[in-house]
């Protein structure tokens, strides 16, 4: 099969690979129908994380093609959904909703979901089946659900977006954006985007942004605080992942409030005399999508919500490293890749 | 009047200073019937933070002698219980039950009240009367409201131990160990206090906790996994404020789960990379005590619990300097001075 490797920072590229085959009784292998470029992806890319002939992916929408003799609710033929960590789903982890940590826990990452076919492991706690075969037009949105939309769903619950909230979004990349979606399905009363790009602020506001705030840093903090009465924000969404952002959204939310973060960390390090002082409740990390799942096929397929619109460019496989490229150079937010 | 006064690290004594006046038409003068020294007094007592000509202590009990005119709630001749913080008890914040950032919080640490009188700001939002005047039997416990036990109530309470959790409580010293108190109170299943101090741990083991763990740092924490079938607890209390601390807790919490902090933090710097795969929330700073006043009276009024047993010593005032010396020998957990 076909499948993309990223050999080095910059050199990506569609190759031939072993198509996967059942290792463990609990596996299924799907013909992957559609998957995309992380944000995270730009990481190894940019050689900020290393990388060496990695297989690339963990997002993902596709067909059962086999399952292994353990598994049961899952079945050949199901059109699912499933996330960046594969999870039995029954642990204590799972049941209180942070499948992500499942005590067996599989990163899909070096499974490499960019590909035209992938092993699942723990098919019946992982994946998701939709209830049919889904239209064409909402694939690009079921495929969101796999990652971004999730992630920005997770980050809104933690930082408890909801009714009579205002909600700080700090980062416009997919899931900043999706956070929005998520915060205005949760009933957040303003909802305020920190971005400085004309393209994602439109979008920001078809999700649901009520503010547009441009500037960073203090300035941004400063900005906030003067549209919130002085006090800052009863929640904020942090998706970008560095030192600045982190800070931004602590410092951005008022006493009491909440940060919920899923940008991944890189060179973050939170100073207790900063946190101590703010009093701020802090949650994230890598999102557990799979709590979400049920909820987010559900409102998709009945064209509640439009996730997939982050999907700026829809590329073949074979053309993925376009797809690196377009992102790197911020030209796409979000790159679908159909094998 | 006598007061507190630390020239410089382990310099204490006891001077004439003016009495104190109504400044504000908020204000209330008290005479102090009991103060006592805080574990955060020790930072400056051990040079770790910078002091000159300082008046001491920030927790008290004692009666209304004066008040301001536009003080309607609170009477001359009340017993009234105070916290670290004045507060105006109705900004949002303080109504969001966050007071110790009231937006006009008055820290009151500089004012000192290691004295026979207190000016006390905003002393309507500040002052909790008790419903007469105390028996001496719960002075003490009275007392211990105004901050520890207050402060490791807010702990317990932000780290939602409750009904069937596993609490974890870091740090043996009157806060941690009233956070146990607290944990007990609030139904928590199991309570394990990280303590090698055999005082202590008898003291942890009368409040409620049903396990002690010795080790620290990574050996604690192993320790913590194995009794809590690798998972970690439900509900870390953090009582110290140390980096060591701090990442103790965390580390020691399942996904998911608690960390409540009120260590005051010294050095702490929280990495991305360890909080970001942790997953756990994280709540704290100073706690917002005039939250739990009146709850926290009424059952010390009621003889429900008996929290100013961490005072293992009772000095006059004029012998503060000898108070400071027996806790920072570790020869007492916590030093009470009757004016």
């Amino acid at each position: 099969m076909r499948g993309v490797i990223m050999h080095a920072p910059r050199d990506v590229r569609v190759e031939d690979r072993p198509d996967p085959v059942i290792e463990e009784p609990t596996d299924a292998i799907i013909r992957t129908v559609a998957t995309c470029i992380c944000g995270s992806d730009l990481w190894p890319y940019r050689g900020e994380d290393r990388v060496h002939d990695q297989p690339m992916g963990h997002e993902y929408v596709g067909v059962v093609e086999q399952v292994g003799e353990d598994v049961t609710h899952i079945k050949v033929g199901d059109f699912v959904v499933g996330s960046f960590f594969a999870s039995d789903n029954t642990c204590p982890i799972c049941v209180a909703g942070y499948q992500s940590r499942c005590v067996h826990a599989v990163p899909m990452g070096p499974l490499g979901t960019q590909a035209e076919r992938v092993r699942i492991p723990l098919a019946d706690g992982t994946l998701v089946a939709t209830p049919g075969y889904p239209d064409e037009e909402i694939i690009p949105s079921l495929l969101a659900a796999s990652d971004v939309l999730g992630t920005g769903w997770f980050a809104a619950v933690a930082a408890e977006a909801g009714p009579g909230k205002t909600v700080v979004v700090v980062g416009d990349g997919a899931v900043g954006l999706l956070g929005i979606l998520a915060a205005k399905h949760l009933g957040a009363a303003r909802i305020i985007a920190m971005s400085r790009h004309a393209d994602r602020q439109a979008l920001a506001r078809r999700f649901g942004a009520t503010d547009i705030v441009e500037e960073r840093g203090e300035e941004g903090v400063a900005k906030i605080k003067e549209l919130t009465d002085g006090l800052g924000a009863h929640s904020t969404i942090e998706a970008v992942g560095t030192q600045e952002s982190m800070l931004q959204a602590i410092a951005s939310t008022r006493p009491g409030g909440h940060v919920g973060f899923v940008g991944v960390s890189h060179g973050v390090s939170i100073p207790g005399r900063v946190l101590f002082p703010a009093e701020v409740h802090l949650m994230g990390g890598p999102a557990p999508v799979r709590q979400f799942l049920p909820e987010l096929i559900s409102l998709i397929w009945d064209r509640e919500i439009d996730p997939g619109v982050v999907f700026d460019l829809t590329l073949p496989l074979e053309r993925a490293a376009e797809g690196y490229q377009a992102m790197d150079e911020r030209r796409a937010t979000k790159v679908l890749l159909r094998p």
